[in-house]
């Protein structure tokens, strides 16, 4: 689809709706943009801030292939895609859907950047429900490559195909969640460190700094470059993962028993008393972060992880 | 105490021993390492394996630098440095640390690299317990920069000062545990992530390696260049991890409740049925690691975010 000039319309000018539009435009560049939204400043607002997410792209060219519009069925009339990061209510969605379904080309993509809304309830007031899928960004997703796809079982085959050769097609990795699943996975599985990492602070263990300074001297880079299945599976040497249990099994254990002690004793839930002093402490610790800093560094690891790859 | 020449004792010829060997010897080019074991063909063994740890460092020099003790009061006896990393059964410890203590400098420092048994408890039959501190690595030591050091309650100040500046001074990332725990801080943390995925994969949401493409397409890489804490607060903006919660902590918590139905009704233990699918999926997706590409491929992420961060 990259390279037969798409019209790829986005639902929703926040930051998310910014980050996708430059990703659009910078890595597909002979795609058109409309941009929709009910905020009167609409087009001088993007204008201010959606250079700042062209990185190093042609930022005339971008701007020439993106146009705004205050009325969703102007957007979506004309779209393969629509990309919708609209307020995340269900009651917002399941109205947003048929008014897009009526307005866009009937084998226009429908796409939802929801964290949490799964399209099985989004999709209700729908006439094809075959039609949405969630594809849920890392963000922000102008910098990081993941892209969560999670179908609901009415979504068609068809529609999942498509989504993901778009997806490819741009250089991005986007991955099926086979089931609709609570926050769905890349969270489900960060929120459970930050969970250990909550409890480990709170214990008086280490500082939120230690444990920001111990993930990027270790999980961080190891898990640039190989997830954590494929990192045990080489700890294990010719054995595998089979080898890594067996050996190093206990240990494991023991560590899961040690973090219920803690954390499922319900010690570490959201908005018990651990939480106002780890907040203080990552205040004091931080500040603002500057995230354009941030951000760029992110982009010179996964370039020096593409090279060694592509090498 | 890097560029003073000192003398390192390296007690225990194992993986972990040649890659602690090659760290001293290629980021300290003024210091004299000693390997001690009782391994019969100890010379010849480690001239053949250790080059492949050395990198691409002057590989005479580090040999050059390099000797071998069949004897543990040869080895320790003229070390500013003895570094254990022997079986990790306390016995062992127990025993060979009053050893180490009757034949070392009076200011030697002690380090044990295990991944699990306390200073407090392998101190035990020490003439002087404030002397022993874990220094315990992410593998392989001479690739990753962290290292955990773990003083018991008895560990002088002066010994973990010292253990702190020596790593500083090799520009690695010593980071304290302030309590010896259960698997110290970084296996837990990781252990904490695993165990999710393990579940994630057991429920069929997702396979092994989708669950390793999520991971090196967002955390990873995220996570390499700010830990969790700063990357959550920086997801709260000007209000920080503070707002972050407000807006998300209903997510959060709907994640840890997802993962306590599954993980913490206790179907992911270790041993239990999940645990033979999940390594024969994984054992089927990777065969055997080629871990010289991962290893090369982590030194260029981590050359990176230095580049960056020195800019």
């Amino acid at each position: 689809m990259a390279g037969q000039q798409p019209k790829i319309a986005i639902v929703g000018a926040g930051t998310i709706g910014l980050s996708f539009a430059a990703l659009h435009l910078t890595k597909n560049p002979s795609c058109m943009v409309t941009i929709f939204d009910t905020r009167p400043d609409l087009q001088e607002y993007v204008q201010r801030h959606l250079p700042g997410y062209l990185l190093d792209a042609d930022h005339d060219s971008c701007m020439r292939r993106l146009s705004f519009a205050s009325k969703i069925e102007v957007a979506v009339g004309d779209a393969a895609i629509v990309q919708e990061q609209g307020p995340e209510s269900l009651a917002f969605k399941v109205a947003v859907w048929p008014q897009i379904e009526q307005h866009a080309a009937e084998d226009a993509l429908f796409w939802s950047s929801t964290s949490g809304i799964p399209a099985s309830e989004q999709c209700r007031d729908m006439r094809d429900k075959s039609r949405l899928v969630v594809v849920h960004p890392y963000n922000p997703p102008h910098i990081m490559p993941l892209l969560e796809v999670v179908p609901s079982p009415k979504t068609s085959q068809t529609v999942v195909d498509r989504t993901l050769e778009y997806w490819r097609s741009l250089g991005r990795t986007p991955v099926v969640v086979k089931k609709e699943c609570t926050g769905f996975v890349a969270n489900r599985l960060a929120f459970a460190l930050f969970r250990e990492a909550c409890s480990l602070v709170h214990q008086g263990v280490v500082s939120v700094q230690d444990v920001d300074e111990i993930v990027q001297a270790s999980m961080g880079p190891r898990w640039t470059v190989a997830g954590p299945f494929k990192s045990y599976h080489a700890g294990g040497g010719e054995g595998g993962l089979n080898s890594f249990m067996d050996k190093i099994g206990g240990t494991v254990q023991g560590c899961w028993e040690a973090s219920d002690e803690d954390v499922r004793k319900g010690n570490i839930s959201v908005g018990k008393e651990w939480q106002a002093e780890i907040c203080a402490q990552t205040d004091a610790a931080y500040g603002i972060v500057n995230t354009a800093e941030r951000d760029n560094k992110t982009r010179k690891v996964l370039e020096a992880v593409k090279a060694e790859t592509d090498h």
